[in-house]
């Protein structure tokens, strides 16, 4: 650990390290996956973390169980919490695993695979509206019922240093291999796997990048304003990239520590979908896929100007300043999906671009 | 290792042994994984060897690589390969990495990402008919006039080694995390990957059972008749098993080690594929879903009445006789499919189909 890191972000740090320690063995070590075909077209090397296969379908499952077994430990009974599926997913089982109740708010138009798993886990499932603000308001009334506190789906700081545990493990994982990361992409909803991304690589010489739609840009806003600024999310098939806001707590993280925000559209996502899924053989959901497509752009571009910060280095350059290959670590963060939006999707494959991928 | 153990499967397990050995970080150690909806449907603990994230797209890289390493030891310049695919995209990436030169030949027929691979791989691709015959006739001439030897895709003592370390390392993980397998079950083609797993599962209390698809059953009718008996196969989505006739090699070993053959439609092998695909989060190709597919019909029946060896026991009963959950491992053997097929397959799932995975 450097001794020019500040005193609050060693601290932060060592709360994803006790939060890795906690769960090893009560979440499933993911693979760390690659595939020649994405290395060149990323012009560089690319570390996959598969959290696509991670308990409940998504990483949401690291932080949703240190927060439930925290409140269990500290003898609640019960838990709420509101997301655009994969947290409430998590929250659903965590809260199962622990013997808690749990009621889960989810958007009307929420993806029925989520709704689905919510339910198996035995959670209340409420349906509120489209937005954030939406779901709060239902999530802090049976709160308030029923005296079940709620566990954010990004400003809660277990929810953050649980999810940083993913990129810990890639970061580990890629030192190991003697292959140590330059670069660390991961989406972005409301911020809360990024900033824990951030604190995971904190001592070490990595950049770390953020991905959200075009039209769900809330984090470069934000960034370019120094404080959360609020968006109107944009229709995008990226469901879990949809909050309206960063959260406070993200934001006071990433505003100092992330090196970039990308922006990516619904085809770029979607080409980094059917990469994953005919390439590395694995099913990832547009929003778990929207880091590899903010990867793509960025060494398609060979530019920083689609980061939001000023200054940012090109994250995708294929070599190091030391003239190494350089090494990009992209977290895959969850693969709930409909059948219907897998044949959707991979019908879209135009004949080039299949082609093109082999 | 028992020493009731007749001495020549000693001998035949020491080579899996030794294969495993050669290939220890030459290929990729592939993950198992479970999912709780395949643990449900198959009234058992269900253990899936993702060999469709190994390089090349299928567990045919383990024996491809082991024989083209062995052919390059012998001062060979070149190889030759005939398969419906993946023992032809296997050969080509293992030819490329060891120097040789390599002449594969598909059936006119054949997966075009597959075609496309091997091509990519460097090799010279040959297209021939639809039947074995057919293509083994322009191999042989092809080896005639180069002097490059065949490594036939499951008539090979290599091959069917190579193959078998996809089974020792499933078996051996599946001791560590004590859930020793009662049962392993593969796909059959020809019959290489099977015999392996038979080896990998010498001197064990392990049931081997292999899964054909109904119109290419060559492998139950080759058992009842005491020898290889060809079959003219009918069409199936599982472009991998077509062989027409399970290999003189495998059957010899076949014959007195596995406990049964289970054959599946295209139907049933379409449902593992979504089934996969959907709760595994991996895809793969319908090929490598028969596996999954057999171990799911085996639970439906709950008898032995669809194994072709008489006397067979139950093999996805939910419990083993000491009242153990009972444990099957599936190798999942290949993930090499087209978009085209990805989206056939997935559009043709029922809601009811999709809202009972869930």
């Amino acid at each position: 650990m450097s001794l020019s890191e500040p005193p609050e972000a060693v601290a932060a740090r060592v709360d994803v390290l006790a939060a890795a320690r906690w769960l090893a063995g009560r979440v499933l070590r993911t693979p760390v996956l690659r595939a020649p075909a994405i290395d060149r077209l990323a012009g560089a090397r690319v570390l996959l973390k598969a959290e696509n296969l991670q308990a409940g379908g998504s990483y949401k499952m690291r932080g949703g169980l240190l927060a439930a077994g925290r409140l269990a430990a500290a003898g609640h009974r019960g838990v709420v919490a509101q997301s655009t599926g994969n947290h409430a997913v998590a929250t659903a089982l965590a809260a199962q695993r622990f013997g808690l109740a749990a009621t889960v708010v989810l958007p009307v138009d929420a993806t029925l695979t989520k709704v689905a798993r919510a339910r198996a886990a035995g959670a209340a499932v409420l349906l509120a509206g489209t937005t954030v603000e939406e779901r709060l308001a239902v999530a802090r009334q049976v709160s308030d019922e029923t005296g079940h506190p709620i566990v954010d789906a990004y400003d809660h700081p277990d929810v953050v240093a649980g999810q940083g545990t993913a990129s810990l493990e890639l970061i580990e994982e890629a030192e190991r291999a003697g292959t140590p990361l330059d670069t660390l992409v991961l989406p972005v909803g409301g911020g809360g796997g990024v900033a824990g991304a951030c604190l995971a690589a904190a001592g070490r010489p990595i950049k770390v990048y953020g991905v959200e739609p075009c039209g769900a840009d809330s984090l470069a806003r934000s960034l370019a304003a120094g404080h959360p600024v609020a968006v109107e999310p944009a229709p995008t098939i990226a469901d879990g990239l949809r909050p309206s806001c960063v959260g406070e707590l993200p934001f006071a993280i990433l505003r100092t520590r992330l090196s970039g925000a990308a922006q990516v559209d619904d085809d770029e996502i979607a080409a980094a979908f059917r990469l994953l899924l005919l390439e590395l053989k694995v099913l990832v959901e547009p929003s778990g896929a929207a880091g590899l497509a903010g990867v793509l752009r960025l060494a398609t571009e060979g530019t920083s100007r689609s980061l939001a910060s000023e200054g940012a280095p090109e994250p995708s350059t294929e070599h190091a300043d030391d003239g190494r290959r350089r090494t990009v670590g992209v977290v895959l963060t969850g693969g709930n999906v409909t059948a219907e939006l897998v044949a959707e999707l991979t019908a879209a494959a135009r004949p080039e671009q299949r082609m093109a991928m082999v």
